[in-house]
């Protein structure tokens, strides 16, 4: 069973301190919407699917603090509190769908009382968290086809458990082809600057018995050029209606090493994903990070003191150089304008 | 002035220790061969032609060491020191082409007195230092015309002077570029696992004034589809006959990336690095390192205990994605089968 991140028990929402891994397994409690939203800001707990069930909470635990006396009053403040949780990532647009769905939720039921619009807000969190697990394992089984026998399959920063609900997009399909019987060896982007890959991905594929080798962002291609590695797959942060897909920095240059040596390059995320609101990838806020992530490592420090840094968290790849786009409700491959409106919009 | 990372005075070999830049300035100090051996294995010194300079030494410090009657006895020994010295790293030719000089040296020097021979040796040492940085200079010359003014060029591990006797291959194109009037800013790739970009060419560029940004390997894709990067330039630890290059791991990726950006993609470096003896990079032994530069940061643990790791230190960038190879003795664009053997064989 593979680890689940984010936990919801007796009124507290608990999850692993992402930055400690693989060190050290530290599990944080919350209970306010604003350590929420810090916990997001600064990567306690990171991938975008994993911040949408994050901010769910958060949102409902804002909503437990409102006193009002109209649901107009408390839909006030309780925008207030997904504006807190909104400035926290720009990129992943499951924060922003999650984030929405409350406030869609909370609209539904205005109706209830206060005390019942509250409970309610809880368990849509929850709802939220449970979809986002069962989803994973639908699109796991969607995507494990793809996956040769004896495949030797790339992947860049975390997609997996720790990055949702569980069992993980990319990592998710993994995990679907190894239950389905096939033998899969993964290799591991570290993923600079963060290290994702050598910190997460690592941890939660041993965990599970699948087999890793870690190998540097740019030792990729090398592996490649020696026919090391048979295909690629990633998560996402953003899809846009055209197939255009943001995540990590590096996965672009992983796009473009796949198609230099003509291997698949697959990406695997849920719908809530895909922003058909933005036409093409140019309209994706790309987040610049600290740029200590970069010049230091923990307290060592690795470049020289006041040398510029660029430390740009995403990219975007385009789709041309997408084979397949995986989610729960099947696989698009390529016309992705029409493809992707299609899966979005298709009863669940 | 940019700074010499050798330097031989008193009859003493002073090298600065390359693993604990930029944080500290430490400069080790070497007489005896087996020491210059361990420092070129462990990377005290590092960069194809720093070895070369610092494998010079080592064997002219060997023959010191020898006591023998004849030229023939001699000549046993000093064999087997530079046995030695060449068992530390396989991949830079320029080691193995210092220890061929040393050894064709003592040949033609046979007729001396083991005093007077000993003394000869030192002497084409301290030659072949000096030899490298005028080659640089001359190099970087050469190469400079390929720099537009204005131009961001993107480099991939140190090709600096740090790597060399001084100036450098690579910055040393930079520094003749910036020498003859025009604007440059450097974009560095910090190069992973051992952060030669980070530590090294930040530094020292930084040293000198001018302009760099540094990025983690998995960006330059990323800046490049921003326009953002006018052309690639690095240094080689082997060029076979036709073309093909040794670097450092990464560099091919970085010219995939240039040829899908259609970028300029250059490599500098001195006639020494060329190995007319194989015809193409298939012949290249790529040296595999320590997983714990993969796994560790310091004394800080990046990933989890056991995992499999991959570290291959160089990989080999295709003749066919190469725009020109600069040398001290002209620039090669294209046709490099013939091209680099007629710069090769050209008199000096």
């Amino acid at each position: 069973m593979s680890i689940k991140p984010i936990l919801y028990e007796n009124n507290v929402l608990k999850m692993i301190d992402q930055r400690l891994l693989p060190v050290e397994e530290l599990w944080l409690e919350y209970t306010d919407y604003r350590a929420v939203a810090e916990a997001i800001k600064t990567m306690v707990v990171r991938g975008a699917p994993a911040i949408g069930v994050a901010a769910a909470f958060g949102a409902a635990f804002g909503a437990r603090e409102i006193v009002a006396e109209s649901y107009e009053a408390f839909s006030v403040e309780f925008e207030k509190v997904c504006a807190v949780l909104g400035a926290t990532r720009p990129t992943a647009v499951n924060l922003f769908w999650a984030l929405d769905r409350m406030k869609r939720c909370a609209d539904a039921h205005r109706t209830l009382s206060l005390a019942g619009l509250k409970a309610r807000l809880i368990g849509e969190a929850m709802e939220i968290a449970a979809e986002d697990l069962r989803l994973n394992r639908t699109l796991g089984k969607n995507g494990a086809e793809l996956i040769p026998d004896n495949a030797r399959v790339l992947t860049h920063c975390n997609a997996g458990a720790l990055a949702t609900g569980g069992y993980g997009t990319a990592l998710g399909v993994i995990r679907a082809a190894v239950e389905a019987g096939k033998k899969v060896a993964v290799i591991a982007d570290e993923t600079r600057p963060w290290l994702q890959g050598a910190r997460l991905t690592a941890w939660e594929l041993q965990r599970d018995n699948i087999p890793v080798t870690l190998i540097c962002d740019n030792m990729a291609g090398h592996l490649m050029s020696k026919g090391e590695i048979d295909c690629v797959i990633v998560g996402a942060d953003r899809i846009a209606a055209n197939g255009d897909t943001a995540n990590k920095i590096g996965t672009y240059t992983v796009a473009v090493l796949a198609r230099e040596h003509g291997l698949p390059f697959y990406v695997a995320a849920p719908i809530s994903t895909i922003d058909l609101a933005i036409p093409d990838g140019s309209h994706i806020p790309i987040e610049e990070r600290d740029r200590r992530e970069v010049t230091h490592s923990g307290e060592r420090q690795l470049a020289p003191e006041g040398v510029a840094v660029r430390n740009p968290a995403f990219d975007v790849t385009p789709a041309r150089l997408i084979t397949a786009i995986i989610t729960e409700r099947g696989v698009a491959r390529g016309n992705y304008g029409v493809e992707l409106k299609k899966l979005a919009t298709k009863d669940k």
